[in-house]
């Protein structure tokens, strides 16, 4: 069977190499006589690989010495509870620039006093909004944001200035697809399931003087302080899946690091950035300056072509380029391990189909 | 490299048949074109799946209509919030017979009264409490147990009668190891990496009239309601480990269902307790009424010596046989995907090691 172009907006595609990699060893791993997915978490060789991927995520992110990371359960939408149930005191503001960061405000709305500092919700998120120090409640424990947008295809082309007041940013959509300066926030999380590893992680990097002081209600499992100070083995974590991102790690690692899989992706959107800007048959609706590198997004116009349109590339081997079914359209999704053949063939097709299927 | 017998208390052995399948499928599923890894939660080929996985475990547990089954994160470590969370709004009684059904009470001081209605903790949680329907306060919201403890490798010998209060039961490390009248229930849950499938998922059994009158302070992912009126898909699910889970459940309905794997597991425990009472180099501290048939504990009575069985065994390639770091001694899980020749390879062992290694 031949693998397809998967542009799904997560779970999605893994490098091909890593996958490889893990059925060869699925039964039996290395010397251990045993599968990954049987260890004991607290045997040796165990603790070898979830400490490997701790230290190569480290080294590829550069995260500062001052900083924890955590390998925990339950998605974003664990953390959209989470963040403020460990941080959240007195006050906290939110960039609101798609449906996720949306959740996430109204989720914290259940702990405390928080405000919708800044919107493009009126323009339904097709731009990340603009903010200054000034937008931000001076004494707010922190501000959240969600740092790509996966159902809009919008990214923040700006890391908000909140002076000393923690950023809070969900980066499920883009983590470790080009460098960011970790030092610029006080807690990153991400689902792993877009670029990553398979779902059922997710990453914590949390700066140190921001655990410790969880609200009463908090549920251990869901206090930071607990899961940094037991290695995020207070229980059993998700082994297989921290395994699994310790070979994309090591995949990233070996083909250059973040910077060059920045060059790659710059490379991949490009392409069908430049098509859609060159052409009048689709419509990217996003703002330039907003647009995401790892979800484009597009539209006919006409409802029925897109139905068709995302049909007849899941015939071709273009697979799930249906919009998210809150806004419709398309998008296609090209994370670290699309290759970038696969975004040549979307635009091969795109120009086929705009050819074979005249707008009324 | 051949396999070992792999004795661990979680995650532990899963059955090589469906390790094989996993295998060989990792990289494309079917004619998929993609690894279940990639699968977009929301495609019909991996809805197919999760629902599959339902309709398997509704069938091998026959799970009666009125419950529904949840597919969740975070391991039984976060149902000890998420118990109390949906369910205590006045007083809620607890049975300790062990470490994690004190663990489980403790968490719930957080959110209401709640108390000891039991516990064999004065003697080292060597066996089971009885207790009558007069143990428990009757305006209680629901009794908790642990059904099987792990640690000390005792299990419920009854089923507590609790008259209309829910009884809530941990069944981390029983589930699935032999039929359970789940109607005498009001909630089942377990973290699914010892008998089901790798860690990651969390399985919910749980009436349907208990769910719905959340405490308001409940995370969003933490509410039975949510997970239930989303099937489960309420944010991305442990997609790869459901799917696990899945060839767990259909190699188990091959065997013959949860009949036949009580009659695998009492023969596989009744050759070790057989032994264990036949001899007097070891001591097995559980009393008899108690014991579990997952997990088999025993000590020398000397600590180099436990310290020394362990070492050779794992040479002798038979591994994890160390008792928890909190007890010390020996222990053995003998989940269901545990073959008998394991066992008799661990009884082999320890007449040998008994013969070689003669008490000071």
């Amino acid at each position: 069977m031949n693998r397809v172009f998967n542009f799904s907006a997560g779970p999605s595609m893994l490098p091909l190499p890593v996958l490889q990699r893990a059925a060869d060893e699925l039964v039996c791993y290395g010397d251990s006589g045993m599968s990954v997915m049987e260890m004991s978490h607290r045997s040796p060789v165990y603790e070898a690989i979830i400490s490997d991927a701790e230290k190569l995520l480290r080294k590829l992110m550069n995260v500062p010495e001052n900083y924890k990371i955590l390998f925990l359960q339950g998605g974003a939408s664990t953390q959209f509870a989470a963040v403020p149930l460990n941080l959240l005191h007195n006050k906290a503001d939110y960039i609101v620039s798609g449906q996720f960061s949306g959740k996430a405000f109204k989720e914290a709305e259940k702990y405390g006093d928080v405000k919708i500092a800044a919107t493009s919700k009126e323009d339904n998120f097709t731009y990340v909004p603009k903010t200054t120090r000034e937008s931000f409640r001076p004494d707010a424990d922190y501000v959240h944001i969600c740092f790509n947008n996966t159902i809009y295809g919008t990214k923040f082309p700006y890391i908000p200035d909140t002076g000393d007041i923690p950023l809070v940013a969900d980066m499920s959509s883009c983590i470790i697809s080009e460098p960011v300066d970790v030092s610029k926030f006080g807690l990153i999380y991400a689902g792993a399931q877009k670029n990553m590893a398979p779902a059922g992680l997710t990453v914590v990097i949390v700066r140190e003087d921001l655990m410790g002081n969880s609200r009463p209600e908090t549920p251990t499992m869901l206090d930071y302080k607990t899961m940094a100070d037991n290695d995020s083995m207070y229980n059993t974590p998700p082994c297989y899946c921290i395994y699994m991102a310790k070979l994309v790690y090591e995949w990233i690692l070996s083909l250059g690091g973040l910077e060059a899989m920045k060059e790659l992706n710059l490379k991949k959107s490009a392409l069908l950035y430049d098509y859609l800007d060159n052409q009048d048959y689709y419509i990217a609706p996003v703002q330039k300056e907003s647009r995401s590198m790892m979800n484009v997004t597009f539209v006919t116009g006409d409802a029925d072509l897109d139905k068709k349109f995302a049909k007849d590339a899941d015939a071709a081997g273009l697979k799930n380029l249906k919009g998210h079914r809150s806004v419709g359209g398309m998008r296609a999704s090209i994370y670290n391990a699309m290759p970038y053949e696969g975004v040549e063939a979307l635009v091969a097709f795109m120009k086929k189909f705009a050819a074979e299927n005249p707008k009324k």
